[in-house]
């Protein structure tokens, strides 16, 4: 197989970009402004890396019309010079061949359904029920449960695991250790000792969702745990039973949405944010880093808790009166009242 | 096999619960209030969800005394309603059949010790030492490390990897890509480098624990890391080397223990609290969710950390005065001085 | 196999310790002060546990010069008895055998390399392209990846996942359920959806690396992710795309950095602490456990953020007035104008 080679003309046609510079320019693949060779294509979108553009080698540089006069060499002018990134880098990416097809090795039960487009890895199991479907992709080491579903060209990487009763859309794409639909947290106290509510209900993804590694999403106590179509969520995420997340929301690594949470469409979930149970969250509703979330929020918008990161002496002394701020607040109030009547 | 159905009376016999309504009314499953069906139970326990009852098309409902004339149906009047639907559901779960015996496709080695009665799934490996004891249920791609006992009864779904030296009681139940025995972190800093302290101990975890999805517990150093019985843990929760967790004692996802912490019985850890090293925290302690223990707890109540949500303009004004909190603090102070002076 | 069995004599003079009491004495083992029998060796290394000298049935202790006079029988004297310890202890791991040769159940690709002195367990997949050096052990359940490399001596416990393009240094320990080398989250926002920005690059990690269980280190967007030589992760660690780790960092279980971040050598990251992406922290700074660093940090030395566990009914009214600090600073600015003017 020969790596991929395309003409920037041939580039500018394909995306809709407008091009400045030598239309037969070869590109084989791309880089950073920093390390891209003269054969390689590469993007100015973060304006905090125009300084770089004066002393790239890139052969090409994808970038906003306002930038383009400040490249020496050529360029592809692009409204969105990171989405226009995406789209052309993808041309260069390249998946190792999978022929369709179940491994030797794979142990899948009599019953499941397994298209003859779809491929299954080496040591991966197939449960009772399963159907995997067109074009599908299901790598080794994966377990796919009883009752579970994969949709038409998804892609689970390597050892994913969906536990049972597990709905994947079409061209979802579910990376290593992934656990999707393992039992919730479900339990009642009983006097002096825990009993376990059974966990019945299933999970559903959408189309074009992404799953991180090592992330989790529980199946639901009763009712499925749902992940409507775009849904994108970074490693080491947590969705607990029955939580509903609205189409095209992203949430980065380690955050966790406790039981029955119910999160709007195109919202952003910050690195390690917390989201209690049985709260709603509005659409396009961005929530930062390690901020945690115990109520409602109801309006679109940008959300935060915690403090500010400060030389632990500082810190120190700043989190003891902490300790102390409502009798702070209380001697100022007392002081206002004095003034007052002074 | 024909789906499970009971009578409204042979449920409230078996589970000593007051029935009013129609005692040979058959139920087939249990749902919401929300979106059961007349052959279905549903349950009323929390309040906040008093007002769907007049509108659930439930074949019956468990609830309160107190609440039963608000039910226009038939109804099952328990003490509790969540412990006796926790009971009910139980009846209505359907785990896929698991013959007793080792799966080809298993490696297990020639010295471990299977009970007849025990089920070992494909592709589990079971090395040397080790012992799964009678009803036990080993799902497929699990490994049981040399010298691992898995009592009986205990059933680990599917890819839980048991690493060294670890034992599970009897009915501990064991979510996929849970770790439990891997090294501790113990490190010795040798004037320039790292050198890895051994880890020597095991883990051993009592009766009726469950452990949930990529959640891990570490090996002890020099003694054992111990989950005494029903310790109940969720997804992705850290527990380091020499950890004592107490019996009864609940921690919900992402909740992390560092090394040699002990933490005492009938405890409640919120999602994402943080537990530092070396620390003792007593019996009936309540975190709340992402808390951060810093000491010692010495008595049973709920305990916090952590600012509240707010929205980003607010929060970004109010967290850059707490960086110079302890100034505001003595500038009070000094205010105060004044003024009794005056 | 007989039990390792080593006199004082023979530890003092390997270790170059000083030794005080009977020098033939045989250790066949290490344990704490508290737990030790007469044949084990135990250590004082935290002053906190100095009290537990007097009642240790240890065979001998290693300490320090200062505390020697404290102790009733045999001890070795060491400037740095945890180091001592952590080297002697070593003399009493016991590994399970691990002969070299690649089980019948691992799947290798055709041409993968694996040198004759490394092993490769049970339903391990070796992908095209890889290449396992010298010694190296690849326990079962691992997945070795198109193009990665394993160095000469590193160990890979059990079901280890190296995704794609990732190269280990040698005598790389890593524990399981880790997963290296998958996609970074990459997403460019393509007016009402999100699009895949594909992730080109590898990981690269330096000779005498540990990786905790369940960790995640993405590859790079476009270069590498990078930890050098003698970085230890604890578990559940998340490494995002382009992060590069300096030389002789560690970090405790559950800490999280952001995309293209840049930590330097010698750094200490607390348990659970996140840093968040596009920034650099200089070498030698120690992050406090929950810390969440939002800004690049220049100097070493020691940075804290959050607040501290208190009783939940004094925290609320803490928390409430945090939400106005802003406000009662004024009003603190107010009464100190007010009281200049007067």
């Amino acid at each position: 197989m020969s790596a991929p080679r395309h003409s920037l003309a041939e580039l500018a046609a394909r995306f809709d970009l407008q091009l400045r510079g030598d239309s037969t320019r070869a590109i084989t693949g791309v880089g950073t402004l920093e390390a891209a060779s003269p054969e390689q294509l590469s993007f100015l979108a973060n304006p905090h890396y125009r300084t770089q553009l004066a002393h790239t080698h890139a052969g090409a540089v994808i970038l906003r019309a306002a930038d383009a006069d400040a490249c020496r060499g050529d360029c592809l002018i692009a409204a969105d010079p990171y989405v226009a990134f995406a789209k052309i880098a993808a041309l260069f990416e390249r998946a190792p061949a999978r022929s369709p097809g179940v491994h030797p090795t794979a142990v899948v039960a009599a019953d499941a359904v397994v298209d003859n487009s779809a491929s299954v890895g080496p040591h991966t199991v197939v449960e009772s029920g399963a159907v995997i479907e067109a074009g599908a992709r299901i790598g080794a080491q994966c377990y796919i449960g009883h009752g579970c579903r994969v949709g038409a060209q998804s892609n689970l990487v390597v050892r994913v695991t969906l536990v049972r009763d597990v709905t994947l859309g079409k061209r979802v794409l579910v990376h290593p250790g992934a656990v999707i639909g393992a039992d919730g947290f479900g339990l009642a106290f009983d006097k002096d000792h825990w009993i376990k509510v059974p966990q019945l209900g299933g999970v559903r993804i959408g189309d074009d969702c992404e799953i991180g590694a090592n992330t989790t999403v529980d199946r639901g106590a009763l009712g499925d745990t749902v992940l409507e179509e775009d849904v994108r969520l970074d490693n080491q995420i947590q969705i607990a039973h029955n939580v509903v997340i609205g189409a095209h929301t992203a949430m980065a690594g380690c955050a966790a949405v406790a039981g029955s949470a119910k999160i709007g469409r195109y919202c952003l979930i910050g690195g390690g944010a917390g989201i209690v149970g049985h709260i709603a969250i509005a659409d396009k509703v961005t929530i930062t880093a390690r901020s945690l979330v115990t109520h409602s929020i109801g309006a679109p918008g940008e959300y935060s808790s915690g403090t500010p990161i400060q030389d632990n002496r500082a810190w120190r002394r700043n989190a003891a009166r902490f300790k102390h701020l409502d009798e702070l607040a209380r001697r100022v109030q007392a002081l206002e009242k004095k003034d007052t009547q002074s």
